[in-house]
C-alpha cells in the first residue's frame, strides 16, 4: 500500500535529521530566543528580500493561522475567506474560538476575488456588523491553485483602500513559489502581504512553520499572544535548527519542486490517457476524476482522498506528492491506471 | 558558559534521534492515527498499569493544560489550583482565554492542601459563583515539591464528594516518579486522577506530552477540542516514535532519574557547605541560597535563574538538570561554589 | 417627522406602564426569583399549550440568542443559519465571541432551506469539521417571510435524524403568528423547537424576551449561563411584570395583530398604486420598491430604511408598523405616496 | 415579612415611572441615539464636572463591567482586583468568559491597598505572565467601605507610573458619594479613574448604568463592543429617560442619601444595644453581628442575608436600606432588635 493521501506522511529529510542530532547536547536558549532560530530568521528575511520583518517560528499550521489572526484583530473585526478556505472548512472552528467572525464568500477556483472582497466591503453598516478587517487567502490554495502576481496585488489595493490587512496562509508555500506558471516571488509576498508563513511540516520537516510579520502594527507583544494560545515552544531551537537547513542552501525550494514534479509527472501521464481534473493546479496536489470503478481497484493498492462526487458514476480524487515521494511510484502508479485504460 | 537554567535546553536523547531518523521515509497516517502512536499509547498503558484510558499525544505543554481543562469544563464551571501553580502565573491567561475561571488558592511548599480546596468548595453559592469542577495539580510542583500518595488521596476523597475532576499536569512527571522518598506510582496516578499527562519535552524528547485521559466523561470528543484548540499535529507519529523509544524498555525513567541525581549530588554539595535552601526538592530542581556577591561571580560562568530575594543580601537560585546533564559539570559548579566558600 | 423605521421607537404599552408602576413600592425577589415572573412563566406555559418547558426572562434579543446557543452547544459544535439570519449579519460577531462556529449558508425568502441543511450536514466529516448541532432560524425571518407548518416540520425530521437542536428566534414571533396565512401556532413551536424565545422588545414592553427552553437537555445549568455572559437581570421582576401583563389576556397577540394590520394596509395601498416589492411579507414589515427620486422625496418627511438598492433608478425601501402605529399616519403616508404617483 | 436583602428588591422611584409614561408614544432613535440620551449624557458630564468623556448607557452591572475590561485590554493583558471583588466572587467568570485573567490579591476592609498592586506589578515577568493593565476597584467596595481621595490618589499614581488603568465600578455610587465621612466627589472621580460607571438599577431606577470613558484611548469602537457583548439596547432610549430624570435636579443623589440614612440609622440603634459590627460601612449597607438565636427570630419576619459566621454562636447579617426603605420599618426593626436584647 503506497500513500499519495498528503505531504505529511513521511518524517523529515535526512539533512534535517542530521541537524537535529548535531545539536542534541548543546545548550540553547529557551522558547526561541536562541542562536539557531536567530539564524534561521536571518536567512528567511534574505529568502524574501526584506529586513525589516519579524519572524516567528510556530509547530504547526492551525495555531499559526488563530494566533497570527487573534493577534491582528480587536474582538469586533472579522476575516474575510473564501468558503473553501482552510480556516472556514477544516479548522474546527479554531479562528471562532479566539472570538473572531469569519466571513466567508463565494470562490472560483478555490480563490477569493477582488470584485467578492468589495461586495463584503460594501455591505458593512455600523456598530451592528463586523468590521472587515483582514482578508485570508491560501497561496497554494486548497485545491492546489495559484493567485496571480496580478490577483495579489488587486487584494493589497482593497486593503489599502480599506485599512484592512492581507494574511496569507503559506502552509505549501514552496509548491506556490516553484509550480510552473507561477508569476510570485517571496519578494512579492513581503511587499504585499500583511502577514504570511512558509510551512515546513508539509515540505521535509519533522514540524514547523515560520510566520512572517510584515506590517509593524503587528508585530508588538506578539510573543504574548503565541504563548496565551498555546503555540510557545519550550524547545523553540528544534524549529530554528530545521528552518536554517531548509533555508541556508536552497533545500526547501528543492524539496518543494521535487513534489511538484512528481505530481504534474502523474498529472501529465493521467491527462495522456483520456481523463479530465477538477481544476487546473500546478503544485503538489492534482484532482483527477475516475470512474468509481476504477476507483475502487486502485484503493486495493493506494491511499488516497476521494474529494467529491462528479456525476452519478465518477468522483474527484486528490493525489498528493511530497518531498519524498519516489519516482519509480509514479510510474507504478501510471501504469496502473493505464492498465485500467485500456480494459 | 554552562546552563543550569531549565531542562529545556539540549535536544533530544540519541535514542529518540535514531527512531526519527529510522521513520523519514516510512509512510504514516496523519494526525496521530498511525501505529506509532497506537504502541506508544500502548507502553503507556501497561506503564501506567491501566487498559481503560484514552491516550493523546500533544506537542507542548501550556496547550496540553489548556485543552484538557477546557474540554472538561462546562464554560461556568472553574479550575482551583494553587497560587504558585503553573497555569496562574506562567500561561499568561491561557486557561481563562478559552473562558474559564481559575480559582487561584493559597500554597504550602507550593502544594494545594486539603483543606484549602474545601474551603473553596464551601463558598460556592449559586449561579452568581463558578462551580468549582477541577482541582489542577502539577506533580512535582512548580518547586519541586511531591505531593505523598496520602495528600493525593485526600484531594481525591475531596473530588469525590464533590463531584470534581483531579488534574495532575506531570510535565516532569519522570523527576517525581524517580525522585527518592516519592511513595507514588504511575498506578497510582491513573486510579487517583481523572486525567494527567506525562511529559517528555523535559525529559529527552524534542517535544512532546502524552496525556491519559482516566475519567470516561473525559474522553468523548476530545479530539475535537485538541483540532480547535491547535494543538493536532499533522505529523502526530513524530510524537508517537519518540513515546515510543522512551517507554519501550525503561528510557523515560532511566532520564529523569539521571537529572534527579545530578541535581541532588548538587544539592548535597551544597547543603555540606552550610547553605541554606529555600524549600526540600528531591527532583531535579534545587533552590539554594546564596549571597548576592557570590551569584554575581557565579552568573560570570553559569546561567541559571535568580528566583527571588531571601533577604537583604541574599537570594534564592534555581539549578535544573536535564537528561543531559554532565556530572563533571556538577562537579566542577561544586568546587567552585566551595572556593567561594572558603573566601 | 413621522417614523416608519423600526418597532422598537415607542415606549410601552399603557397597561405595561401601569402594571410596572403598580410594584413600584412591592418588595420582590431579585434575579428573577419573584411572583411575577413565575406567573408570568405559567401563562407563556399555558399560551404554548405545555408545561414541561423552561421560562427565562431576558432583558434583549442578541444576548438571548447568544446565552442560549452558547448553552446548548459545546466548543466545537457549530450553529447553522441562513446567511441574511441576524446572527450572522447584525450582531457583529456576538455568537462568535463566545467562541461557536456558525454556518451560513444560501436563502430562499429570508429562510433556510431542508435541502440546504442537508447538505450541510452530509458535509461534515471529523474532527477536522465543526459538528452541526443546531439550526437557528427566525420566526418571521429579517425578511418578514414566514416559514409555513410543514417547512418546520421538515427542519425538525432533519434534527432528529442528526441529533441537532432547532431554535427558534421570536424577536418579533407575535407578528408572525398573527400574520395573515400563517399555519404556524405557539403550540406547533413548543412541539417542533428545542428552543425558541418570544420577544416584547419589539411588542409594546419597555425591554424583555422570554426564553422557552423545550428540550431537557438544554436545562440544566442555565441559569449559571445567563450570569456569565451577563444577561441576568438584578430587578427581574421588572421582565416578569411586562409578560405577565401581556399574556394575562391576549394583550400580546392583540398589540402584534394591530402592528399586521398596519402595515398590511400601507402594503395594500402602495400596491394598488402599481408599486412592486421585494418580497411578500404578510407581518409589520413590507419592503417596496420605488424611485430614488420618490423615496427622496418621501425622506422629507418620514424616517424608514432604504434596504438596497433594485435597479440603477428604483430601491427597496422598509416600512415597519408597531404596536403604536397610528392608523391615520398610515393613510396619510398612503395619500403622500398617491400624490407622488399622479405626477 | 419585610426585606433588608438588597437595595434591588423594589421597582422605579415614581417620578421615573412618570417620565417613562410621558414618552410612551414619543419615537425615538434605536439603540441610545436618541435625544434622552444625549441630554442624559449631558446631564453626567456636568455632575462630575467634565465634558471630554463618553457616556454610554448600559442595561446591567456585570455586563458594563465586562464590556468596559473587554474593551480596554488586549486579550494578554489583566484586571486585578481585591479577592472580595465583585468580579472576582459573583460574576461566574463573566470576565474570564472574554478571555482575560483577572489577577486576585489580598484585601484590607474590602479594599485594595497601594503596596498590594505594587508588588503585584512587580511580580511580572515577560510574555509568560499576562501584563498587568487594570485595576478593579468598587466604590463602595462590596461590604459597604470607602476608599479616600488619598488611596484613590496612589492607585492613580500607580497607574500612571505602570500605564495602567483605573476602573471603578460604581453600581452604589451615589451610596458612596452620600456617606457620611466621603471625602471623594464625582469630579475626583473624572479626573482620577480612567472609566467608571454610575449605577441606578441600585438607585431608584428600573434598570441602567451609566458609563464614563474618561480616557481616549478606551473610547473608540465601544459600541462594537457593546453589540459584540449583547449589552446594546434596542430601546436605548428607556435607559436615557431614567437618567435624564435622575440627575436633571438631584434625584440621584437624594434617593441614595435615604437609603444611606436609614442604613444608618438602624446602625446606630443596633450599636447603641451594644452589639458589634463586622466592618465600618457608612453606606446603606451594613453588617452587624447578632446570636444566632436572634438571627433565628429576625428571619421569622425579616428577610436579609446571613453573611458568614462570627463565632461559633453568633453570625454577621447584612442589611440593606433602598430609596424605598421607610423609616418606620426601621424603626419597627429596632424596636424587635432592642426585645431580644432586653430578653
Amino acid at each position: 500500500m503506497y500513500s499519495f493521501i498528503c505531504d505529511y506522511s513521511e518524517g523529515a529529510h535526512p539533512r534535517i535529521m542530521k541537524a537535529l542530532s548535531d545539536v542534541s547536547y548543546e545548550q540553547n536558549s529557551g522558547y526561541g530566543n536562541d542562536t539557531h532560530c536567530s539564524k534561521a530568521a536571518n536567512l528567511i528575511k534574505k529568502a524574501i528580500s526584506r529586513e525589516d520583518v519579524d519572524v516567528h517560528f510556530m509547530p504547526m499550521g492551525t495555531i499559526t493561522n488563530v494566533t497570527t489572526i487573534a493577534s491582528s484583530l480587536r474582538p469586533y473585526e472579522a476575516v474575510l475567506t473564501a468558503k473553501t478556505g482552510h480556516i472556514e472548512v477544516h479548522e474546527t472552528g479554531a479562528i471562532e474560538a479566539t472570538g473572531h467572525k469569519i466571513i466567508s464568500l463565494p470562490q472560483t477556483d478555490g480563490k477569493l476575488m477582488p470584485e467578492v472582497v468589495e461586495e463584503c466591503v460594501a455591505s458593512f453598516e455600523d456598530e451592528h456588523t463586523s468590521i472587515r478587517k483582514m482578508i485570508y487567502i491560501s497561496f497554494p490554495t486548497e485545491s492546489g491553485t495559484l493567485y496571480s502576481l496580478k490577483e495579489l496585488k488587486a487584494l493589497r489595493a482593497i486593503c489599502d483602500k480599506n485599512d484592512m490587512y492581507l494574511y496569507v496562509d503559506g502552509a505549501r508555500m514552496g509548491n506556490g513559489i516553484m509550480a510552473e506558471g507561477n508569476d510570485v516571488t517571496l519578494k512579492n509576498l513581503s511587499q504585499l502581504a500583511d502577514a504570511f508563513y512558509i510551512g515546513a511540516t508539509k515540505n521535509g520537516a519533522l514540524m514547523g512553520e515560520a510566520l512572517v510579520l510584515v506590517n509593524d502594527k503587528l508585530k508588538p507583544n506578539f510573543r504574548f499572544m503565541l504563548k496565551r494560545l498555546g503555540g510557545m515552544t519550550a524547545k523553540g531551537f528544534v524549529l530554528g535548527v530545521q528552518f536554517e537547513e531548509l533555508f541556508k542552501d536552497g533545500l526547501y525550494l528543492e524539496l518543494a519542486d521535487h513534489a511538484n514534479k512528481m505530481a504534474q509527472k502523474l498529472a501529465k501521464g493521467i491527462k495522456e490517457l483520456g481523463y479530465g481534473f477538477l481544476s487546473f493546479s500546478p503544485t503538489n496536489q492534482i484532482f483527477p476524476i475516475f470512474s468509481n470503478k476504477i476507483i475502487e481497484e486502485l484503493q486495493k493498492n493506494y491511499d488516497f482522498y476521494v474529494w467529491e462526487p462528479s456525476d452519478k458514476d465518477h468522483s474527484v480524487v486528490r493525489f498528493v506528492c511530497s518531498w519524498a515521494t519516489e519516482e519509480k511510484e509514479v510510474d507504478k502508479l501510471l501504469e496502473i491506471i493505464k492498465g485500467f485504460s485500456k480494459a
